[in-house]
């Protein structure tokens, strides 16, 4: 089902312009990927805890939904009440542990460091407990409790609990590139492989030689002729299978781990926290909408319909034996970066969000129209400035400066001015990964 | 904050496409309006039950989180656990009287009617009591139970349970003419006394003289003037506060009731009864999404951002005071209709319903997508057959021709063809609108 010429698609100007800055910023900093992890592990103590409920089964209940409900999956539920089946029957007391303050299991027992500078909280109710105290950890603790407690001046019906998260740079890593154009450039030799005469065409060409300065310096008709080939072009269906099977072998350099490990604990424990206290959590990223929903539930809890992204049309039409099915087209439909963030907001969800997390310029617009709604808003603004634990770049506050995920003085001065609250990465989370745990 | 001159916006060819059609339809059927209700009132006798539920409340819980979670409203907690106020603690336990089986309290009582001519099940835990015995309610129930019974074959995850509704028409009353036509026209006055010179210039100065016959005679170019100059150069909540006004005060001329009431009990209890069973409702409709999200909540349950629709773009701006909105702009993104329906339900959903619910040639690529899923999936469409108590409309089965909703002959060859299930209206529903309760 690919299209004819994969070399000559009818481009539009404002595809160009959404991509091309994503693609030409990765590509250049093709050359500087480290290859080996260089940062040191900080980890620090948290305890849990955990709730239980006693839940009588009403008629029409079904196990796996109470689970669903509960946030326990259907194997727990089980073990917990020993039921060899998922058979239930009205009147029955089922017990449920819920505990919303964990991601994963793997959270529940963390190890202490003597190497941390700022001891967190400590107390074993902590939602945030890979958050140090101070004002960033306040200000989210301030902002729920003034929006969900019943009879605050501010408080928020659940219905228009909205919080907006930005991804690259602000739920996992994107330096020194974007996960997704680190995909299209593994995709090409598959995308040569389906076609052989392309081997001989640029820029497959160049991409196939490996020859990174060659890459970096590959023309912007030819970048969009990259991420034409790889994103565009096929079945909806065969593209998420294809972004799938990538993401569960692909590995991060630095690290040597699954792209979907990079997610950052913090920013995974501020978003459980906000759902257990009825926020709806949404993805709105610059990156393309269909490759982050292939695994938004998997790695964040978000399913695919609150990933709201920079996205192509798709063509409605017709294999040979009648099935109908939606091609990929390589035509922007949404630019979700700067002001296309509030305009996919309105599209996609229709409502302003209370809160708002980003970390870059793409994410201005965002933060901008969240804090100027009525009550109690919180625009929040990561800033990576922890080189050791993982990269440092603004040129805010000094820092080195970057094509990706720029974050300028500009406006981390906007930031102040307007009460978006910065979050330091370095002083305010003592944790960054849910994979340290054990390794110091 | 509106535009400069309404009169010349810069209208695309797509925009004209997707409002041509629409306007244009609607505005020749003016003149079929119809001013009394001549439709018989037909009820059948429907019991309700409840079951009861004991809570216990866990640390973190919210009184209104709670009752979101289980369907009731906040006030019916309150009074029933005795609470003066939203205080709860830990370990308290709370009575829960669930019933899924109602969409509203004003439904828990039904009168017989002897004039029905096909008895509706009368079994107290019927969900879909306004339905009649027969292929289409069966087809429902068996869906819902093969995706909904742990270890059916064709079980479906919570998290995959999509249903889609188109509206106009298979939600609520389409004739004569679409509500949101109907609320473009009487905008005009507000519009014009806001801009008086408009008063004089075409085709303002038509609508304003309230002839139906030169209204429907207004050449297409006009037609989108109307539709430019009352869904678009205003902010979006500007909009959505005019739209809010409109819909609390317009009448429908033969129920002589709010648009809001005109919706159809028995769709009202299917998602109902498929969001008791875990499935997400989302309304797929080729009117505004903008305009559909103003009441889709109170009207269906369903909030903005289940809310798929036609959708124009919007423009983020700042005022003069520094504070950021966003523009209604006369360029459409979304024509969702036909085609247009799959492929914005691949964009805002990102998964292809299991069950899909239309009335007229637009929907035909919806209930087609859906169908050819793998699985379980349920494609069904509304024939409008009873102008006694609604409306008659095909053509297909020799019913009157209509250019608001149209059903033809093909699309019902097509629904035998590929195993969707026809709606009769005058057969599969023993009750139309939640209002007809106690009126014979």
């Amino acid at each position: 089902m690919k299209k004819p010429s994969i070399l000559k698609p009818p481009f539009t100007t404002r595809f160009k312009a959404a991509w091309s800055v994503l693609a030409l910023t990765a590509c250049l900093s093709v050359g500087s990927a480290q290859a080996a992890d260089q940062g040191a592990r900080h980890h620090a103590k948290g305890e849990y805890d955990s709730v239980t409920a006693i839940y009588e089964v009403v008629e029409g209940d079904e196990l796996i939904v109470i689970g669903e409900r509960f946030q326990v999956p259907l194997d727990t539920l089980k073990a917990e009440n020993h039921l060899t089946s998922d058979l239930i029957k009205p009147g029955q007391k089922l017990t449920i542990t819920t505990d919303a303050r964990t991601v994963s299991t793997q959270n529940k027992t963390r190890e202490a460091s003597p190497t941390q500078a700022q001891a967190p909280e400590h107390t074993p109710d902590d939602p945030l407990s890979a958050w140090n105290d101070g004002p960033a950890k306040q200000a989210i603790m301030a902002f729920v409790k003034e929006t969900t407690t019943p009879g605050s001046p501010t408080f928020v019906p659940p219905a228009e609990r909205i919080a907006t998260f930005d991804q690259d740079g602000t739920l996992w890593v994107e330096h020194p590139m974007y996960s997704q154009v680190v995909y299209c450039l593994e995709r090409i030799p598959a995308v040569v492989k389906a076609k052989p005469e392309l081997a001989q065409e640029e820029p497959f060409k160049t991409v196939l030689s490996g020859d990174r300065e060659a890459i970096a310096k590959l023309p912007m008709d030819d970048l969009i002729k990259i991420l034409a080939a790889t994103l565009t072009g096929m079945d909806v269906d065969e593209f998420n299978a294809e972004a799938e099977k990538w993401l569960a072998t692909a590995k991060n350099a630095r690290w040597n781990r699954p792209y979907t490990d990079l997610t950052y604990l913090p920013m995974q424990e501020l978003m459980e926290y906000l759902r257990a206290k009825g926020y709806k959590t949404y993805i709105v990223t610059g990156g393309g909408q269909d490759f982050v929903r292939v695994y938004s539930e998997s790695a964040y809890g978000i399913p695919p319909e609150q990933v709201v992204g920079s996205a192509g049309e798709t063509k409605y039409g017709y294999r040979k034996d009648g099935k109908p099915f939606l091609t990929k087209e390589p035509k922007l439909l949404l630019n979700d970066n700067n002001a296309g963030k509030p305009e996919g907001i309105h599209l996609m969800i229709g409502r302003r969000p209370q809160a708002a997390f980003g970390n870059s310029t793409g994410d201005r617009q965002m933060l901008e129209y969240t804090k100027a709604g009525d009550g109690a808003r919180l625009s929040m603004i990561l800033l990576h400035d922890d080189a050791e634990r993982e990269y440092a770049y603004g040129p805010a506050q000094g820092l080195p400066d970057t094509k990706v995920g720029t974050f300028t003085q500009a406006l981390y001065d906007e930031a102040q001015k307007q009460g978006w609250i910065v979050i330091s990465m370095k002083t305010d989370w003592n944790r960054i990964f849910a994979f340290e745990e054990g390794q110091d």
